[in-house]
């Protein structure tokens, strides 16, 4: 099959092109059809790919030389956005150069960017940032907004909702994934204002391709009995580094406890298996590779931090969309919930 | 020394009378000079009192037959107020039969009532609620407000922080606590308007015993370097409950992979100790006890799901705070406040 090339920022993230060239030669290796559009300073890209030999014909160089900065205002960096990797990563989907865009870089920028030159879906008021995270089942769950929008209204959430649905349809497999709202309370009358309309708006759009079913607290997130969590990007960042701070001081604990004495430390090297098996479950780079949903074009942000594996999963993650049609998929589930809306006004019987 | 008697809504919590009045038993056999109103069911009060003969000259029954549901609305609850086992506690506390109030029962319920009952501090505008998480140095954090105000402003925030530096200053004996307030990133350009503007005012505000630094996000709050995190209601109720669903997680995922093979089985047992510490450390019974900051008088909210052991920790709380003086403490710290501002105006040079 032919799937549209991937363009990759290479000079964001914390280690920079050889990190970002690594992990696009590492998801290469694992899906033979993937091809590159390389962004950045073209020398440190060529040395990067000698240690990649199976690059060699499934990528290209388009040289810049401006990077945008991991604590850079997004307003300024919107101003060089056509100089940078980042930007120019971008453009190359605006104009199909690629049918995707991974970087790791500022998250901020890379939003702003991203919605000023893809824009927003027809239907789509705000894109929202959305990753897959651990659950204590197989599959994963998806929360979004991560950071995108600091404060959201109902219509927002909703769209979110049908945005976040979508990609668990594609995660997951489910015909109609389970969504909840995150809220302090599973109560009706529990939250903002703009929780229990989002709630009620849900509740009535019965013919949305996904099972709405209330409130969530934030300890239920990874319970593994649902598949989307929406929430407004100041609580969802707060609820996922909250997260995964909590899972890293835990670890942090059993390492130091583990030291505690010899006893401990023969315990632990007999059941490393164990401890390994929950290493990997945990390593943010077996979930690397958050999407901003409702945009004209699959964007994909790499953690800043992540090693070539993350990078290789972001990119995954970008193939993955684009091979199910993310965006077509979204279109759809829009149109269907304009359709609801018509089938209620003509009727005269608006749910309550 | 003679500390005043606290309250316990016996009636209150998952498992009701015995576990709090096993829990008022166990905190009396650790600091016995603590002394007991018993509020609640008399016949099934004494039949728990029957297994701790330590509380027959330490405790004395009020009763009554009607109790706050779990589930039920504040509104509601707040009509029945005094005919209630939480209700006189809280009255016990206002016309000072009880120094401090203990109650496992409905949180939004405890707080109207205790509101009304005892009402604000002059110069608080709101209560919050706070308490005490694990952290990896030996030193536990405050967070707050917890659920209290789902909706808070920058005037809101500012008092928050004072009161949990007073907290803070008893618990850690440290003169100027270290007070964070919770962001999604720490550029002071973060967030929505009000942590700005709270921020501003902390930064402004340099007489109060507190050290202001700024922002920290929640993958932070763990980590030792800080007293205090001043909070929203909702966003640090879903703060909170992320980093216990998170632990959990994370030890479900550990007894699952303990489990997973002989050798890991073995490796466990072997281990044991470690994680038992582990498990030690991260027991919410050992951090149980809420406060309720910004009353003329203190209310501890026991976690409905305590142990006899968290109810005697949630009892431990209620007794320091009586002893220390917490309200005393917050009074001085907004006159002090106070001051700050009349010199502020007075010399004609507010901070920018």
């Amino acid at each position: 099959m032919s799937l549209p090339r991937i363009a990759v920022d290479a000079m964001g993230g914390d280690e920079g092109v050889r990190v970002m060239v690594s992990g696009a030669a590492l998801a290469r290796r694992r899906h033979d059809q993937f091809k590159f559009l390389l962004v950045g300073d073209e020398a440190r890209i060529k040395a990067a790919l000698e240690n990649h030999p199976n690059m060699r014909n499934a990528s290209e160089i388009l040289h810049c030389e401006d990077v945008v900065g991991g604590h850079e205002k997004p307003t300024q960096a919107l101003r060089r956005a056509k100089k940078t990797s980042m930007g120019l990563a971008i453009e190359a989907v605006k104009h199909g150069d690629a049918g995707a865009a991974v970087s790791a870089g500022n998250t901020g920028a890379l939003m702003a960017m991203s919605k000023l030159a893809l824009r927003t879906m027809p239907g789509i008021d705000r894109p929202a940032l959305a990753a897959l995270m651990p659950t204590l089942e197989e599959h994963d769950v998806i929360m979004l907004d991560l950071g995108a929008n600091t404060e959201c209204d109902a219509r927002n959430l909703v769209q979110f909702a049908i945005m976040g649905a979508a990609y668990a349809r594609i995660v997951t497999g489910r015909d109609k994934p389970r969504v909840r709202l995150l809220n302090i309370g599973t109560e009706e009358t529990k939250g903002t204002g703009e929780l229990q309309e989002a709630a009620q708006r849900l509740r009535d759009a019965t013919g949305l391709a996904l099972s709405f079913e209330g409130y969530v607290e934030a300890d239920k997130i990874n319970r593994g009995n649902i598949e989307v969590v929406v929430t407004d990007g100041f609580s969802g960042n707060i609820a996922l580094k909250a997260i995964e701070g909590s899972a890293r001081f835990v670890t942090d604990l059993l390492k130091d406890a583990f030291r505690s004495s010899l006893r401990s430390k023969i315990g632990f090297l007999i059941s490393r298996p164990a401890t390994e098996l929950l290493r990997h479950h945990l390593d943010p780079n077996n979930h690397n590779g958050a999407v901003f949903l409702g945009l004209n074009g699959v964007v994909v942000k790499s953690h800043g931090s992540a090693n070539a594996a993350g990078v290789a999963n972001a990119v995954a993650v970008a193939a993955r969309l684009l091979e199910e049609n993310l965006t077509e998929r979204i279109t759809a589930d829009l149109a269907e919930l304009g359709e609801i809306r018509l089938r209620e006004n003509g009727s005269g019987g608006a749910a309550k």
